[in-house]
């Protein structure tokens, strides 16, 4: 054990089950992520508060499958041990899936370089009660062949001001949408969409899938995606779909 | 409309999420199945309480895909719109999947002749957030041949009273086990577990389940397996396995 001027730097890849949580950020008098995590990190490190840091927020019922997240411990511990310290200290709902000391500079949000997320939609008629809290509810029959129309009008970089929430503070809105593809699983009726992209605004995946539904299902022109895009107004674009179907899947760093 | 004399009867088929419910059986004070339902049917027939009969319990965690239950109205209503109405007062956790109006001896409890269960485990070391209350969580290595050899050994008709709970209230505990399967989800390392059998004694699954992964993680020996048939004695089978991984997957009438 070394002393606390001695920092030790670690990144931790994290899964959770955002359903009962007030988003990852932490906030007074609510459940969320980051403030569990780092409830359980300062205990650990005997009461020194630890923060963390994550990739990019996550709202209030989006899930994560791969999220990153850093801190600084005041003395190092094994990475195995604060692994499994962490898993048997929090809910369930949360699972550490890895932890590894990392440079000093290593930054969760500033070195990530791709982000990929997935959408899961229900199109079953009657909504599965086992998916409630994990699937957006579609159940009106998509042309496929639209949604590729539409998919092709919105990879690549663009400014994407009308997908984002007009909350949203960052200036630039400028992003590469590297890829979105789609399968659908046929015996459940589940149609899972994903998005690899530089890096994505406040709502944007929630906004793409609203906006690819809609496609879809006709309520909206497949030729309009190049208007909305040029128009940068939230209001020109798609629903914003369910926060309950959204997954953080993966970050990634060089 | 006809008169309150003329009674229609309803068999229903539905699916729940048991997670945040106490189990299937109508109990003052707490969220029960039955009470959500008898609740709904009940506005339904314009303040005229309506009892459900179920195929049977489930016990407070337990899910089903195809429970059954009958009910009589005070008046015909459209199958459709039974569904419909159920479907929009009730929480998402519950779903009706069919109603279908039926004869009026017919009993969704004494005219089944055959239930299916499911059983799913999570085998991954670190469990799934994703399926915490939808799993039982065994991170052990299984050797499936003794798994098999103690499947050998369950089928078949028997006296199951060394695997129900010591509180079953039934007199005759001979069951008819007509096949247990199973199959493992290699990319996600799920098992899952199949029970067909003419019924089941109260928490039968779940301690099948509990000896079975016993047997495959080595804690007990195959060969006892007909010992434990013989004993009669609960205290000589496996552990009871969680009720979040069991499902009631559907009931077979004539």
């Amino acid at each position: 054990m070394k002393g606390s001027e001695q920092l030790g730097r670690y990144k931790a890849v994290i899964a959770y089950d955002g359903s009962e949580y007030n988003g990852y950020q932490v906030q007074p008098n609510v459940r969320t992520i980051q403030g569990d995590i780092e409830r359980a990190l300062t205990r650990m490190a005997k009461n020194e508060f630890v923060r963390i840091h994550g990739s990019g927020r996550t709202d209030a019922g989006v899930h994560a499958k791969g999220q990153v997240i850093h801190f600084d411990l005041p003395f190092e511990i094994d990475e195995k041990g604060i692994q499994k310290g962490l898993n048997a200290q929090l809910s369930k709902e949360i699972r550490i899936l890895s932890v590894e000391k990392t440079s000093e500079d290593f930054h969760a949000r500033y070195d990530a370089v791709k982000k990929i997320y997935t959408y899961k939609v229900d199109m079953n008629d009657i909504s599965s009660p086992f998916l409630r809290n994990y699937t957006g509810h579609h159940p009106y029959s998509l042309d496929f062949q639209k949604i590729d129309q539409a998919i092709q009008h919105l990879q690549g970089e663009h400014d994407f001001t009308s997908f984002s929430s007009a909350k949203t503070e960052v200036v630039d809105k400028v992003r590469i949408l590297y890829e979105i593809s789609y399968y659908v699983d046929k015996t459940n009726n589940i149609l899972t969409i994903q998005f690899v992209g530089s890096g994505f605004l406040y709502n944007m995946v929630r906004i793409l899938v609203g906006t690819l539904l809609s496609c879809g299902d006709g309520q909206l022109d497949v030729d309009q995606i190049p208007v909305i895009l040029e128009a940068k107004d939230r209001k020109f674009a798609g629903k914003t779909a369910s926060a309950r179907g959204l997954y953080l899947e993966e970050v990634v760093y060089h």
